[in-house]
């Protein structure tokens, strides 16, 4: 049998509360086991580019990621947030490194392709060096992963946090039996939208499409609760969706399975 | 014997001009063997600063580095600067991982103790992890040091790059026969100093001294040859000094021994 992996993401949302990030990082060094922390960026990247003058660039509502935004992306997701992370990790006597897609070749992207719109500087991942991330694993030594990829000729992509999770998850399974971790505001996928404690303990892709057919999973969820079946079937074990206690035993979250 | 290892330091004015730097990592890809970068940042940090608003504060001619401009190095150094570097090594076909001193427990300092002046976020360094560094090159991995340290109870320092590549150097030359190349702005060590081209081409201590009698080796050159032959001292097998044509097959520079 494989050895166990638990890759988890976390928000930017807490990310910026600082006291719930600090115990949320108490609560990831004591699990056991080979571990990945994949992190977001949160509002920081748009707070540090509106002081530095720079403009937010929206077309038909979507965000595109200019020369300039890059530029912020790498300061504060690939320097500020990854190494103040690591810090705090070494303090808690955790040896870990944070990385972006470019180290190691870990995360490589190609840039979006221009259909209707040109996202700028967003790469859609094409593969993870699944050798590299698992040699730093075998020397106890925890990935610490910014939602930056690279291409093949060295330009740094924009890219989702929750897909360079899943994807780092689904190559890693071939090596292990990953378990994947999605922390973010809520604590897990609804019943009823209108009562924050109806959370569904267990999801199948019955009960999911079932529950899509009923309107209750909408917006948002639905292409990251897409992406997680996608996850399962490309040999992912499980995933467990729920707020900064996710990883706290005995959590009330939703798995998915 | 040991196999060899060289340790590159490259300064921020270097690395300001970007066709230089861009060549001079050509040159860096193509040497054989083991190797590690280590990197200031120059003035974009600074410039970066001023324009979120931040003052520079200085104390009786010294920099101080409040808790804004450690923000603003960790972003700068470690994450645009850094990252760049790496994505930029990797389309050249090598593996390299940008790394602060928190990473892997590489760097470790203690803030540097309060006499007559605070420095602020500025530490000493106590300790280099030689395993962890080793095992990066053992896996042909570059590892690429940016000029912050971190103590044992997490907190990022701002630490000289020079000081960096040394104390990487001297506890690398434990396991490997360990050479030391400083970029910067000058050919080398001058015989006269109004004459950019009277390169001293061997250095040894005996002459050393004798420049310095002599007033030839004055002001910023005194702590940095200080240095490298405390580095001599210490393990380090040569030390070479030169501009951004240092790594250039034949390049005309300093050698220290």
């Amino acid at each position: 049998m494989n050895s166990k992996l638990k890759v988890i993401k976390v928000g930017g949302k807490l990310i910026e509360n600082e006291d719930r990030f600090s115990a949320f990082l108490k609560d990831f060094s004591k699990l056991e086991g080979n571990k990945i922390l994949v992190h977001g960026g949160g509002n920081l990247a748009t707070e540090i580019a509106t002081k530095l003058g720079y403009e937010t660039k929206i077309i038909d509502g979507r965000r595109i990621t200019d020369k300039d935004s890059m530029q912020v992306i790498t300061m504060v997701y690939g320097g500020l947030i990854s190494k103040k992370i690591v810090a705090k990790l070494y303090s808690l006597g955790l040896n870990a490194v944070g990385l972006c897609g470019a180290d190691g070749g870990s995360v490589i992207s190609k840039k979006r392709p221009i259909k209707d719109l040109d996202y700028g500087f967003v790469g859609d991942i094409e593969s993870v060096n699944v050798n590299f991330v698992d040699s730093l694993l075998k020397k106890d030594i925890i990935p610490v992963f910014s939602a930056i990829s690279c291409s093949t000729n060295g330009e740094l992509y924009n890219t989702n946090a929750d897909s360079i999770a899943s994807a780092i998850a689904v190559n890693m399974s071939a090596k292990y039996e990953t378990e994947l971790y999605y922390c973010f505001e809520k604590k897990g996928v609804l019943a009823n939208p209108e009562n924050e404690d109806s959370i569904v303990r267990t999801l199948d892709f019955e009960t999911y499409e079932y529950l899509v057919q009923d309107k209750v999973i909408t917006d948002g969820m639905l292409p990251k609760l897409h992406n997680c079946f996608e996850a399962l079937q490309n040999g992912v074990s499980s995933i467990h969706l729920g707020d900064f206690t996710l990883l706290e035993p005995g959590s009330t979250h939703t798995k998915i399975i």
